[in-house]
């Protein structure tokens, strides 16, 4: 049951929005996307307001992460309850991957779920979070710890909303790119020839949809899209990064504390690769923060019983590492290397 | 992937939760229930709080329905990320049929995800909403709009709690029990001989289970299990009655305008032969509230695409009958026959 992903323009998209087997879409947008695009969505070819014999609802989002809220995904279930939908109603989220996330998770709790599809707007939502069913809201405790699973039909990936992306969003998509050069032989080879990023694109969602029909509930190999993600999402909320941009360094510290200098040393290529610039570490030449990465890393999704977390790593390119480790050591590792990570950069 | 439904004592059920492999146990409990039990479920046998080699997190629900808003849900979230779990631990609900919808809903959101298993306190838990992975909020625009489908692993039914039952909800399950009969000939040869309730219980519960086995996200079968939950619903809201109670009287009006006198003969015998005296319709002597209905009935979940709902009646006891409506003709119907309704009984 996988989801139909493809390059469409605004003329295929309204195409297939208006063969779908239903009287009325439900659309959440990003507010901000909205203001950018909602002339153009409100006029041929998407029209997105008036499709052929379809009613529409339309309901916009706070921007970005600031919407998944359990208050927010109320007011969003609320606003499509009054209007008396159905079952068969069709939802489709435009926005990132807060608004697929948002939206997802309206979708599958709306009259115990309908269906729904995505039209990604940001590099990091065409290549990951847009694809392969995962949907949340974040907690006091975490991000993306309330959620389901629900798989959208359709993902429709139309590039031309990159060009009004602001630049460090482009550039925190990249680190999620950069992560699929460690799971792709073929992807990291593209980094090496410069290829252009719509080809990356590409690949890059190939790739997530590959793994995910393999395993759609991250009982084996999903698990290797975590790579950077378990100390990423605590250097997300510590250092308020983007979450790409935390997904890199995530990636730098595992590389450095499990992996190896290979590693480290083709993480920057990628990065040269790819035309992004990540800078210097957030934590350099500050105290590392071992006990605000624990706390999170403590309340992470990936813990299992007795206090083991999956840690993921890289053998080689294109082929991960998952090494159950428990949080104590997580501790003692980042405790024994505190002193050294103030001043390491690579 | 059906529940594994049994009888069981206290002994048995905490044989089974020590079995369970996870370290952490969350355990949901409308208050209610824990001011009759809390001391009882704290010694052995069940010794709750105390299980062996299992960390325990409790969490004491508002009574009832009044839990099933998206404000408690939140609060129920964030006690338990609080926690730091993971994804092994397995949720327990002890309560009536609220409980476990805001329950189910929790361990199905939780993490994306978690096992999950109920122990019913209420005659309408044991033989329906215990059963069948059905988890529900409710909305400002109507009950259960909010939730998923999430089956438990576990059903432990313990008669014993009935006997602390408030007499009105032990009627009000005894509605639920009625729709039973009119779906199995072996359930209605039960009323016929006033078989034991337990026997009843067990005959009902094994029924949904089987309905569901066949016909998890309710396409084919399993609406029959809706048989007077269209109006009933509605009912419930307009005149604040418990939900066993609105569906004998949503069976009344679904026989009394679209079935036969035989079957509204049968829906008396039957509340005679369960024990149960539902009195007068709440509409008798006054102005039957076609407008309300109507309002109710266009949000319920089972409206489909241009406004058809599919109202579930009986053919013969055991056969029921799908009948694809327009809101428009159901209004019609009410209108119709609304000066008859204020005077009808049977």
């Amino acid at each position: 049951m996988n989801s139909k992903i493809k390059k469409a323009t605004f003329e295929e998209i309204a195409e297939d929005l208006n063969s779908l087997d239903t009287d009325t879409v439900l659309v959440v947008v990003d507010s901000r996307v909205w203001q950018h695009y909602g002339e153009s969505f409100q006029k041929e070819p998407l029209n997105l307001l008036n499709l052929k014999n379809k009613k529409v609802h339309l309901y916009k989002t706070l921007e970005g992460e600031t919407t998944k809220t359990l208050l927010e995904f109320e007011k969003g279930l609320e606003f499509f309850l009054e209007k008396g939908i159905h079952r068969q109603c069709h939802l489709v989220a435009i926005g990132g991957g807060a608004t697929s996330d948002f939206a997802g998770y309206l979708a599958s709790s709306l009259l115990r779920g309908i269906s729904w599809s995505v039209i990604p707007t940001t590099l990091l939502a065409m290549v990951d979070a847009s694809i392969g069913g995962k949907t949340g809201l974040n907690s006091k405790h975490g991000k993306n710890l309330i959620g389901s699973y629900h798989m959208p039909v359709n993902v429709w990936i139309n590039e031309a909303f990159l060009e009004t992306l602001p630049p460090e969003e482009l550039a925190s998509g990249r680190g999620e790119v950069i992560k699929y050069g460690f799971l792709s032989q073929e992807i990291s080879d593209l980094f090496k020839k410069k290829a252009k990023l719509s080809q990356v694109i590409e690949a890059c969602a190939r790739k997530k949809e590959e793994i995910v029909a393999k395993d759609f509930r991250e009982r084996g190999e999903r698990v290797s899209l975590n790579l950077g993600h378990t100390f990423g999402h605590a250097l997300e909320k510590i250092y308020d990064l983007p979450h790409g941009t935390s997904v890199f360094w995530g990636m730098a510290l595992i590389f450095k504390l499990w992996g190896n200098s290979d590693h480290l040393e083709l993480l920057r290529d990628f990065e040269k690769g790819i035309g992004a610039d990540f800078g210097n570490p957030p934590w350099l030449n500050k105290t590392f923060p071992v006990d605000k990465i624990i706390e999170y890393v403590e309340k992470d999704k990936k813990v299992r019983n007795n206090g083991i977390v999956d840690l993921v790593t890289i053998k080689d390119v294109g082929t991960f590492e998952k090494v159950p480790t428990s949080i104590e050591k997580v501790e003692e590792v980042l405790e024994k290397n505190k002193d050294d990570l103030r001043t390491f950069n690579f």
